[in-house]
């Protein structure tokens, strides 16, 4: 594999990347609360930041549209016209409750900076892929599934995998997405639209943040991703009996709460003496929920992720012995609902050689060995990998932290991060 | 003592009696919520209730008012005129959330129902107490303190221990006390008007459910308070900090909902350990609340009660001391605001005598040992043992099962606690 470096000069590079860090902070304001960030799936925030995106991605020479599951595309086609396929790039814009700036944000925004610096000009004034295939950006409308618990609702719609069970699916207002749907002004029956065909792509490549410490330990900008973990999320009902809080001595009571707090200490012990596995309950509540009442329900997420399926579906076996135990002990009953599963995806090996190319073109002669890590997280590569290759470039994420307003990445890590994918791009039109 | 049995009829007891269960059918739809009931303190709901108890104390024979702090209050003068201090019987109208309908609500209709029992008319048509003293009604407006997080306001109102800080205590909507007042038409700046003098007043007696089992364990309809178990209330913050749930390893979470399940199972562990100590978390919540974000923050709520007070510090001091541990080997930060503290209130010994009289004139020939217990849940004798003597009849509660919609008393357990609760009046008149 040789070295394609890039034409473009090192302050273009730089210039890009502190454009990217002005425009995160400018989607940073576009947020449903006035304290911490927050945009989620179909919400007046998701449609103020795709027509702003849809700007950008016209300032940068592209055709746009707003696909069927409001996930915001732009396009510029190659030297083929448009029935040539594409290669997409891109992340996400939506976002967790109280979240950071960056993730899946930067994505977008670097993938829209590499079509701006790999594009040629046309006779008419307007641009093109110097490549025999389209670029696209694409922004989708949902990862995180913080409005209806469901993760990967937007390239999901691309993958057309779409599933007429989530039409039910409530945000916490009780509406359901089918109303959510219309109220953003999308036809729940036009969502097979946007699906993509294999042929339609030469690929995906998304850079993102790592949301962990790795490169942050190693002193390293960027990583190749070898795979996305395998994910399954479950939301557990405890059911005991509400009761006088003073009234009930203790071999009377059923409480609810004590269940579920067990139940979220063992997920702790049980997968942590696991390799590579990390279960989190993010969300208990105790119910009725008043300070003189035994808890009489409690409600708990579970969030199990792995490398492989396999250690994840046997700690998920090994998790409801331990439940079933913990319960039967307390007189209390429990249910799981599973409303998430996403197999483990690799990274196709051409993908994963282009990227290593790209991180090489930023590093000193002599260094040859960037990073390889498998990603914890869930990425859009997870839905996309029913289509199409999948590849993945890692950025430095300072101590780890993500989903915290306190998230960070450096201009400098970005713009190494520009010049990577970008040369990923020439280095996989020479490999194809 | 004597029996002074009362010249009713049975028949009349069991009228009065299924007049109390209809009215409590009654008064349980009026609820805020379409599903349970839940009436706080200067609600819609609150102002309703008052007015038909009201109505209903008018139909005794007695002349009304609402109180400077939201409490409905009847009078019916006795022989002496307005000048005599009055015997104070009653209990509250407001109800936890998803209540049941007779904790509170029957110890006022039942006091109402003696009223009407012991009554006597005047030339002129109405009604007086045959009594020196008058005879008071009270529904109290606030005992459970669900809207602001703090029990026993109506009652420290009357007691005169109204506390200037808790004007500025907030809902969940934000409301403070001070606010709240306004809304529902009372001046906060008269709140002292409400207080009563210790010369104003005979005693207090309340009949309430036992709000456990003891009483349907034993097979027994009625029992002598002895004392209001001793009570303190905390909301606890536990503080981590908020991560990505996948991408951050176990050795780098400092995961506050974690902190917070060993934290409850603690309070179970070391109050199960003491004797007639019970300690509860009602209230649990995890922030931000997401599903694939590990917990930054955890808040929960602690109620401790005990027969006596030293107990109880002591066990909190432990608690402390094991929090503190938890907290320290996951790196987590712990604080706690007590919200509400009662040292335990022992009944009068009169009253305890003149109530013990008043179930056996209930019980047949031959048996005298009425159960004496004391009270594991609080009480707004709690608050008005400050300006006068509290006596309380306790009514079998079935199953123990109380704060929620299965509560339940029996149409004879209150039949025979009007005639136990009027048979104490005329015994306390009888012994002054």
């Amino acid at each position: 594999m040789t070295r394609m470096l890039l034409s473009v000069e090192r302050d273009a590079i730089a210039t890009a990347a502190r454009r990217v860090m002005a425009r995160c902070d400018e989607l940073a304001r576009m947020s449903s609360s006035t304290e911490g960030i927050e945009r989620v799936y179909l919400s007046p925030e998701h449609a103020r930041v795709n027509r702003l995106a849809a700007e950008w991605m016209r300032e940068a020479g592209m055709s746009t549209r707003q696909d069927a599951a409001g996930n915001q595309i732009g396009r510029l086609e190659g030297a083929f016209g448009p029935e040539a396929p594409a290669l997409m790039m891109g992340s996400h814009l939506d976002t967790v409750p109280d979240a950071g700036r960056f993730d899946g944000i930067v994505g977008v925004l670097m993938a829209l900076e590499v079509v701006r610096m790999l594009r040629v000009p046309t006779a008419d004034g307007s641009f093109r892929s110097p490549f025999p295939f389209a670029l696209e950006v694409i922004a989708f409308s949902d990862e995180e599934g913080t409005r209806f618990g469901k993760a990967l609702l937007g390239s999901s719609a691309v993958a057309g995998t779409w599933d007429a069970e989530w039409w039910n699916l409530t945000d916490e207002e009780g509406n359901t997405l089918r109303e959510a749907f219309r109220e953003f002004g999308l036809d729940p029956g036009r969502v097979g639209e946007a699906a993509r065909r294999p042929e339609e792509l030469v690929g995906y490549l998304e850079a993102h943040i790592e949301q962990g410490p790795q490169l942050d330990e190693r002193g390293e900008s960027l990583a190749v991703v070898s795979s996305i973990a395998s994910a399954r999320r479950f939301q557990l009902i405890v059911e005991g009996e509400a009761r006088h809080a003073g009234g009930t001595p203790y071999d009377r009571r059923r409480d609810a709460l004590l269940g579920a707090s067990e139940a979220a200490l063992a997920v702790e012990r049980i997968c942590s003496a696991e390799h590579h596995m990390v279960g989190t309950v993010g969300q208990l509540e105790a119910y009725p929920g008043a300070v003189n009442i035994v808890p009489g329900e409690a409600h708990l997420s579970l969030d199990l992720r792995g490398e492989f399926d396999g250690t994840r579906d046997a700690v998920w076996q090994l998790l409801t012995t331990e439940i079933d135990a913990i319960m039967g002990r307390r007189g209390l009953r429990w249910k799981a609902r599973e409303i998430h599963a996403a197999p483990a995806v690799f990274c196709a090996p051409l993908l994963q050689d282009v990227v290593r190319a790209g991180i090489l073109s930023t590093l000193p002669e002599g260094v040859d060995d960037p990073a390889t890590i498998f990603s914890r997280a869930g990425h859009d590569g997870m839905a996309i990998g029913a289509i199409t290759d999948v590849g993945m470039l890692f950025l430095r994420n300072p101590d780890g932290i993500s989903h915290h307003p306190d998230e960070s990445v450096s201009s400098g890590d970005v713009a190494r991060g520009i010049q990577a994918l970008a040369e990923a791009v020439l280095q996989l039109n020479a490999d194809r």
